[in-house]
């Protein structure tokens, strides 16, 4: 049995907030408040908001790429250039999707930087700059686990999923290779990737134009570590292991 | 608030049982039963199961393609040629992974052909022949939304994910575009795979080990519909949309 609610009544979120404390006083809004074995899964937004991961676009000067790939896709100059600030790599280019490899290793579109929700015109998000540090630095505060989650669009299946882009306390992925089903048949090359799944589940509670950042997610405590543990680090597929790039 | 919770005491599914029946049975033992505005999130194998759709890999005589590819990545070419039958194209064969495009659109490895949790030795479970007609079936009988679930592996990204391959009486895919956040800003291409999100937010609730192939997912009564509703099958983007095949 596992049960999902949002934490009610979370503020607009800015630069230098506190965000664990507004998430713990939120939490405690919530009947039964928050347990150790616990998930609170966190739109990276406000992670990103508190940590004061955001961009003025007029602040920001478009070089040549920027120039020429705004121009072929339709995009603000200033919006791309950020994009290819977050980029590490652009893996494709096409009728204005511009799908990034990301400092960080995760493959999504714009590298993750976004303009809805910013919060004020003019301001684009971007992803934490170490996700699984501030789900560590969170998980300290408010004393349960933590995944922090963006949407990403998906080959070959259409629309995007909330995955994982950071977690503490929590088992990223469940490997089952080496044990056997039902049926004591050897299992073959099942890894579950539960923090993008916990994710997906915490994405299904809000709504996308609602203040609802925070998702508590009770009843996973076979997941719930007491160190830190690996991060969603652990989830990025290494390259050199990818038959899609 | 969503509360996802397994069905107990599911029995080992034969070829011929009536699943809606079985499944019915076990709801009826978990407290609250049924209701028409439920989810049942089911593990695609017992679907098979029920219709038929496994394979004797004594009764499969391997041509030539399969035993090429069985010994190029130490299969069993039995099995290889099962795959190859379920596979409308093979995308990548690498080191043992056979990633192949389905006759129903999906992109997932070795054809959804599946030798776990199979039932009986020598055995192997396809997908359903049409899991969005299966799902239109169970929810005829089980009167509730309907989802048909299977673990793919993901481009980039570590471990599977369980996905929805059929459904019925459930919004698969959530259309935010052309809405606005909450600053009133246009949200640029959010289309939410709620299908999936619901495969994933279930597969959370079983072990992989053990006989729960059925989950109850309840709350999510925005997104369940009077009619069927245009199945899993618009989750599969089209080919010629897609950046990465």
């Amino acid at each position: 049995m596992i049960a999902l609610a949002a934490l009610p009544d979370v503020p607009e979120i800015r630069p230098g907030d506190d965000l664990a404390a507004i998430l713990a006083q939120a939490a405690s809004r919530l009947e039964g408040g928050l347990q150790p074995t616990d998930i609170l899964a966190i739109a990276h937004k406000v992670v990103s908001k508190a940590e004061g991961r955001t961009v003025r676009l007029a602040e920001v000067f478009p070089g040549w790429q920027a120039l020429e790939l705004a121009e072929q896709h339709g995009k603000n100059p200033h919006h791309m250039q950020v994009i290819l600030d977050e980029a590490q790599e652009v893996l494709r280019a096409d009728r204005g999707r511009i799908i990034c490899r990301t400092k960080h290793g995760f493959v999504c579109a714009n590298a993750g930087v976004d303009a809805s929700n910013a919060g004020r015109p003019g301001t684009v998000v971007l992803l934490p700059e170490d996700p699984d540090a501030s789900a560590r630095a969170l998980r300290r505060e408010l004393g349960c686990a933590i995944v922090i989650t963006d949407s990403f669009g998906r080959p070959w299946r259409h629309g995007q999923a909330e995955v994982a882009i950071g977690c503490a306390g929590l088992v990223p992925a469940e490997d089952w290779r080496g044990q056997t089903d039902a049926d004591d048949r050897e299992l073959s090359a099942t890894v579950i990737a539960i923090a993008d799944e916990v994710a997906a589940a915490a994405d299904l509670v809000r709504g996308k134009d609602s203040r609802e950042p925070a998702v508590r997610v009770r009843g996973l405590a076979r997941y719930v570590t007491a160190a830190d543990g690996a991060g969603a680090a652990a989830l990025i597929r290494p390259p050199e292991d990818d038959l899609f790039r």
